[in-house]
């Protein structure tokens, strides 16, 4: 479905080359401050232009349609949209018979039975992200405003790209080659509350984990040690609690033990996968006369959509602990 | 919360040492053919008493309370109970004080300010995962019957024990060690449908990975190459469609393209961390003197808990399969 | 689907004549004091045994299975159940080929395919409200402990039955007549707070009018004056504000205004159907022979079903109440 | 919430002196046709002008911006959107210290502390119910391709205008008391199929009126014989079935039996109460000063607002109507 949230509920829609992509959000408390200028930093972050993305110039403005009143939000679902422009239609027509591999092409086109706008991928496209970080960036001023002690805040950053710890080297490599390449991205979060997460089906890792896999070319997410911690012994792994605040002397957990968020730095992991247009020419099934043939993509693109990737990771992570959050606010009530 | 599933919903409920434990199907097919004998051999998979497992004798008699009539579904919700019994509150009782690292003990202290049921676990046991595997059996007869040109299989298998890929060498290095390990588990389906999975929000990746995080002691999770897929290039890592089922020459992707099943093998690797509960002596806060205290966890443990995972795994992978092929087939009405 | 409630989730399950009927309460806050004792008033007034009512003898003692510990709720799922006994199966089962006017029977029958329990209305039967009222004891319980200033206290009586004011001489005209009678049931509530009820589809008479569709034989529902208000006049029926608590000169609106309440008394009126069940001999098809045949609906049966709505219309109002009330606790955030 | 609907989920948002109103329908199947004339007719019955509505003229031309390519839904989200203008917003903020009687002034000022829109009921404005015929026309189609048999056909009409039957003479006597008038609207839907509805809390009439009562102004609604049906005897008032398509001799249910359609005609009313903005005097609190003050509501208002409803009933009737049978659909596997 294209809704996200129990209470911070987020609505997307739009296609890469139709008029628009937005999204919708509802359950946002009244009374938040909220104007364009809030979106400029994290929407800056995920443009293209720096080496290794594409050079396509996206429109990039928030045009808030709804739920905000002087500056304020009202209470009411909050519309912001971003008009499409500067878009290459033909580039992908011609394109059409022979789906791109790694891409959602054939997939939508046998799920909407040759009904789905194919143009630039359409609502599959990457391009819907910017709606991911305008969400996100009203989550993240909610979550400012949550944590009376402390502030709370979310970074992500690129640890790896093609195998490179130095992502200069990294992309390199994928000029070098006329090819793509992937990346791992980590997410660390300071100053969460202890208690985010409900038993059973929503741990904190069930609704990130949900959340992140939305994001296109994600192919893995580890919290904590991860992976590795399958190879380690219990007593290296377990983090011992050293004070009543709940902090640990190791952190292999991430942050979270049963699904509940422990007050400890959160600390997550996504694998995000090489850019399907790659430079290279591939081969593909013409759906039209059944025979394999070569093909180069056409059309701008990034040669590691990794880069772009880190401040949609924070915004997802964003609305997600915020949902989080109105859920564990909605049972504090006094029963005793 | 404790449900999962948009039209086949699961309500998973019970404590560890409680009277029982057990779980609610709703939305379940009228007519489905459903007996007791139908659970034998999954709950049989997931018992304890291999080498590295508990040698605690746990009740795994299904009781199917509702929903069931002459033997068949009847599309009402369907109960499933397990009775609790051989259980050693006392155990746990004395270890109140000491929140085992590793376990919910802390957070749920905190979340539910004392009122949790702290005897093994409580809810957070993963003596609830028996319910999981419950329900994964009316799933797994479900997807059976789903696919008319082939069966539907679900198999899940240790990849490897304590960074060992022989089971048996990683299982002896934790009872050599006197400590706990973890472990890799890969699932496979076969025989999967074209087009499972929604946009934007719920792909086949977001859904599955929410489910598994709901199982306890998992880590991680990465579909198809997973994580080594950011070290690879693009044209090596695109999967090239060679015919109109869509059969790719390769299946880095894993079955599974822009979050839509692509109608070859469904893979994923799950990362399941040590047993937290180890028979090393660990430190922990006694919350009550806020003094560092020596214990040593009491009780009947796994040496190895990834060895009883992949039935849960296979359980919880057919209960998502089930409702994503229930929303996809939702909208099989003839619109032109 | 046979759950209710965003924050505040019931889910109900069983049948008539299976071995139980019962509720999960998933997402009530932990701490809240719940013994069986708690249950005995309102299971009472639902009892059948006055004069209109069957004399069949339910077993009516609520088992708490799962979510309470040391008589305190832990914040996991509650599980009440209600053993089934004193059935007379053999009653609806040479009934079946004709399906009883009035009653589930024929739709149960598409609907599931012949695969639904049919004795005793299966899972359609109103057996299963006493799991409504026993959700209800635990919803009125919170809502005891939510406003601050003033008890809240919900209060349902019979308006009419049969068409009279007098219910004695209601229940004595079916008596005379051997035939079954309807009745009014008029709710009230005192002491709720302003504010409860979420724009747009999440009205207040929304969320109420789904809860009391749910029970059976409820044929309408009316809100403030409700059905004569349409042959008004507009300065009739809006209620003056005449001071700041909200408080209005009249209350036409029944203390909800765009859907939301606004601190005077909240009134509705619910129609309750006659019993289906009626003495008298009846007319329906046989659906084996494919003609119409004379019968009589043999078993104990209320003559008046209204008799034991009341607490059931509370226990619904009070579920709803609950979670509208945890809804709008979610967004206490100091946002400024 | 501003979300309705479990597969076919329709997100209302936007307010009536911003920018927009507008609507995103998501779940809808690819390959439906769809085009702006499709909206003309509803539209226009919405539309007010006649006598004893409103003279404003609104612009009620939809923008389709997302979800349909080549005329046909592509199976992504439809977004669809109302431009606002002729807006008189300064009727409104001199108002806006004395709340309205009969409006969501007071309400929402409490519920969003003052940082609602205000300006002509801002989201709570009947102005939305626009987005709601806009949806309604899409269900519509929708339905249209369900049924093989026969075509479902909804449609509502006015039974009552200011407590008289004939809808001239309910108007005269408004225009003559200069006062707004309320009434009663009758909706039916022929050709519906046996089984739509889902137990326990998804009773056709438990959807219906959740739906129906997030229409502004609506203040009941019965099912069949409704209220009056609560002084029938249960022999006179149950439908005796006559053939194995389920026809019944009577039709006091209205067409759903046990919450669950049986294929008789489909029949419900819906009490509209007069208009709140009545162009008599009228007294409210001035919370600026704490003091009753007499005023007049300026602005253009409709006499009657019930006049305008009945195609908005259509619209919510055929947004339930398609969910619940693309619920129904869902479990349309071959079990056995």
């Amino acid at each position: 479905m294209n809704s996200i949230g129990k209470l911070f509920r987020v609505h997307i829609f739009g296609e890469s080359h139709g008029s628009i992509v937005g999204i919708n959000i509802d359950g946002c408390p009244a009374g938040l401050p909220l104007c364009i200028d809030d979106f400029i930093e994290d929407i800056e972050r995920r443009k293209p232009g720096a080496k290794g993305t594409t050079t396509r110039s996206e429109s990039d403005t928030p045009i808030i349609q709804t739920g905000v009143f002087n500056n304020h939000t009202t209470g009411a679902p909050i519309t912001i949209v971003f008009t499409n422009n500067n878009t290459h239609s033909a580039d992908y027509e011609k394109q059409r018979q022979t789906p791109r591999p790694g891409h959602a092409d054939f997939v939508a086109y046998k799920k909407f039975e040759g009904y789905e706008d194919y143009r630039g991928g359409g609502h599959f496209s990457g391009r819907l992200t910017v709606c991911l970080v305008a969400a996100g960036v009203v989550a993240k001023k909610l979550l400012q405003r949550m944590n009376s002690t402390s502030a709370i805040k979310i970074t992500s950053s690129i640890l790896s790209v093609g195998g490179e710890a130095d992502i200069e080297k990294g992309i390199q490599k994928a000029i070098d080659k006329k090819d793509s390449v992937g990346g791992i991205v980590e997410c660390v979060v300071d100053g969460l509350l202890i208690g985010l997460g409900e038993p059973f089906f929503d741990s904190v890792e069930s609704k990130i984990s949900h959340a992140i896999f939305s994001i296109p070319a994600v192919r893995g997410i580890e919290f904590g040690t991860g992976f590795p911690a399958a190879a380690m012994f219990g007593s290296d792994h377990n983090d011992a609690i050293i004070n009543n605040n709940g902090t640990t002397q190791t952190n292999h957990s991430g942050g979270v033990v049963g699904g509940i968020t422990n007050g400890n730095q959160f600390v997550f992991r996504v694998a995000i996968k090489p850019t399907s247009s790659t430079p290279q020419q591939q081969e593909s099934l013409n759906i039209a006369t059944n025979t394999l043939e070569s093909f180069t993509v056409n059309g701008r693109h990034d040669l590691c959509i990794a880069l772009r990737v880190p401040v949609v990771i924070e915004a997802v992570t964003a609305i997600v602990l915020t949902d989080l959050f109105m859920v564990q606010q909605s049972i504090k009530i006094n029963v005793k």
